[in-house]
């Protein structure tokens, strides 16, 4: 693996949520790999799990961090070529990747859609073009339109479930689901998951429907070979993993089309599912997304799906750095 | 120790005073404890010298150090249970410490009092939440009511003290005296010093006295045994120590009640003492709390006292590595 | 070497450079000489070259890095001595920089010009009292009115092309150039850049020239020995470097006179030197200062220079680590 923007780059999934499961049962094997290399973490948006997982991973496989919270607007990058610089944009990307390309073996980038230019976010700039001038691999923290160390972790989440609960088939029902919220959040999880959640059903290992009001349809790029179901109830029915987001529209882009409470999941909906599992990416609005009474069963994998963002950087760290 | 919340998660405080005492001379003989374990310190709040000071020790110790600035503002983390979360705090206490309790082996927390809700300040919601939920040990880092790492570094300066300077008695007499000041400042330091002086008191190492306005008695859970002297002066009679701070009132909460500058002190007064010394948490407003004679004369300890931060949080990151 | 706060402090700049391009051919040559010790980071002002370079310099050379972000504001610290401190800032550098040099073997610091009293920017208040106070080496990661750690950068990558082009003479003509900008920039890196290479050019290494606009021309103690020339077109002829940057008048402190876009360089400028290459120590704002065309041509090396900063950093390191 060169580069680790959107599962286009993955070439063995299979393999990658192996190795996750395999540096989450021994994190130190691959210590020697990052020995005198160098990550940088370059934050345009916060980050709480990312920062921390990803950090952690690049540490346990040996590897020097240096991180950079850059607020998106403190350090305006100009993205656009041949531009006259005389606004309040005082580098160009050109210059910043590849000078930070020449302090880091590895760049990971987080940077969040604007949600006003649907055209502009889903060309995923800042990933293109760091990628274009950085001349080292780029790792993908949360871009526009996805979210990869995420779906992996995800990915690790589900394929360990399968083998830890014995209710669970071998090729387990997955449910995307939207969730109610006032305000306007990125596609990005959903889609990457939905991404990865297809390449996972084209491999016979599940099969993936997702549920959402009018209006939320994802991108159908993204949405690919997906059932859509507009009926939450009966998108539940029989399912045996329920991963709740909100998103804000793709249609009507970056708009808040209702705020339903009756998306949002109880134990009551969890009923009408196989004993399914819930999931989610957190940070998680309780009670207005879902219930305490579903977070805090035994049926909720939310902790774990966190701590196995650490697995998922990880295992992706660690391809990168074997290919170096 | 598991914990370190506040004095009474300390078993053997001379020993603990030891070890950090030890630590100062050998600061890297317990370098392996920490190998391949990793510390989160979360700060809700800034900080210079507990940050350095704690990084450092942790360092010392060989952990790995994850750093998280969370403005207390920035990041609003809901604390209390069963709350439809609709507002302006997009994360559950409950999931972000058990989160950051799977990337780190211990996490160190600092979160000032808000100054405006007495009863919610000493219910010390964030402190026991994440006591409650992280799942790993949680070190108090500066809360809303203690500064335990503080007052441990006081004791520890104390005791090198001792037996530094010829003139200090086997049980000096410690003085904690208000000084003056613009600003509502928390009483975190203040009340923990007394919770920590009372003990070494009733173990017969020292004898102490507060000396404080009337209106800016501590809470009587903090003044304990200690004896309340509203007039400095006479406080400071054959005092071998003067420990200075300014805090607001606690009985008319959150308040500056006067800010009388006679209460600072100045070499006249240090002159009523025993060849006393004097002793500050920093930062400290020059000539406002305290004269420059003050500061820059030998008797001085502040820069000593913040240096022997370090040695604090090694003693208390030592023993609870000794405990997982 | 103790201090590294400006040119002063070198004593043998040849073998300081030569030392930048060992490290850069074998990075890990001298990571034993950081061993159990610690550097602070400390910036009043934000970084990202600076940041990033010094940090790697010194965890290649084995350092434990601690980095403290202050913003200019947040942490408003006295300079001055004998005052009353009862405005808005909480701490005086004598406690600041006397507990950071406690915790800290070398402290590294960057504080910009406030550009609007001449006097005090050119006092250099924050270097010389964290010189003066804390204890333990300074170094100087862009003051008031210097930029040391660019300005042998700047030296390391002159040397570097000397022997990589051919066309390069022994002995080079340097070029420094204003170019133009809207906003008030400080003259540090001007300044230090122009008192190394007088020193060079008293070496007998180069010829420096200087070129700005009538109203532009630096404190005379920076230009030495160097020509001024107004006429930018007369300055290039025959240069081998054309060093540009912008800077803000020291005659009318800190202000803008011109933007006059006549100054910026062009393909058709630098075609007037022989066969000169381009500098710039970054951001820099394409097409207001220089064109696409020459920052993305062969004769560019701003992005080595920026590589350079890197091995700059390092051998000034290695060299106080060395004095410990």
């Amino acid at each position: 693996m060169h580069h680790f923007i959107s599962l286009a780059d993955v070439t063995d999934l299979d393999a990658l949520i192996r190795s996750g499961l395999m540096a989450k049962t021994n994190p130190f094997a691959d210590e020697h790999l990052g020995h005198h290399k160098t990550i940088g973490l370059l934050f345009f948006n916060s980050s709480l799990r990312t920062r921390l997982s990803t950090e952690k991973a690049a540490r346990n496989l040996g590897l020097n961090v240096m991180t950079l919270n850059v607020g998106s607007d403190s350090w305006g990058l100009e993205m656009e070529d041949g531009v006259l610089m005389n606004g309040d944009k005082a580098e160009h990307v050109r210059e910043a990747a590849a000078v930070m390309g020449r302090y880091c073996d590895i760049l990971a980038i987080r940077a969040f859609a604007g949600l006003t230019d649907r055209a502009l976010d889903y060309k995923e700039q800042v990933m293109t073009q760091f990628a274009r001038f950085a001349g080292v691999p780029i790792v993908n923290l949360e871009s526009a339109t996805r979210h990869p160390l995420q779906s992996l972790a995800d990915c690790i989440t589900i394929e360990e479930a399968r083998t830890t609960y014995p209710l669970v088939p071998v090729r387990p029902k997955v449910v995307l689901t939207w969730l109610p919220h006032f305000k306007p959040l990125p596609q990005a999880v959903a889609n990457s998951f939905s991404e990865w959640m297809n390449a996972r059903a084209a491999a016979g290992k599940v099969e993936f429907v997702i549920t959402n009001p009018e209006g939320y349809d994802l991108a159908p790029e993204f949405v690919g070979n997906a059932r859509i179901e507009h009926d939450q109830n009966k998108a539940f029915e029989g399912a045996d993993f329920i991963y709740g987001k909100n998103w804000s529209s793709y249609e009507h882009y970056g708009q808040v089309l209702t705020q339903d409470p009756s998306w949002a999941v109880t134990m009551d909906k969890m009923n009408l599912t196989n004993n399914g599992h819930f999931m989610h990416c957190l940070p998680v609005r309780r009670n207005l997304k879902v219930s305490d009474e579903v977070l805090d069963s035994p049926r909720s994998l939310v902790i774990e799906q966190a701590a196995n963002r650490e697995w998922s950087a990880q295992a992706v760290l660690r391809e990168i750095l074997l290919s170096l």
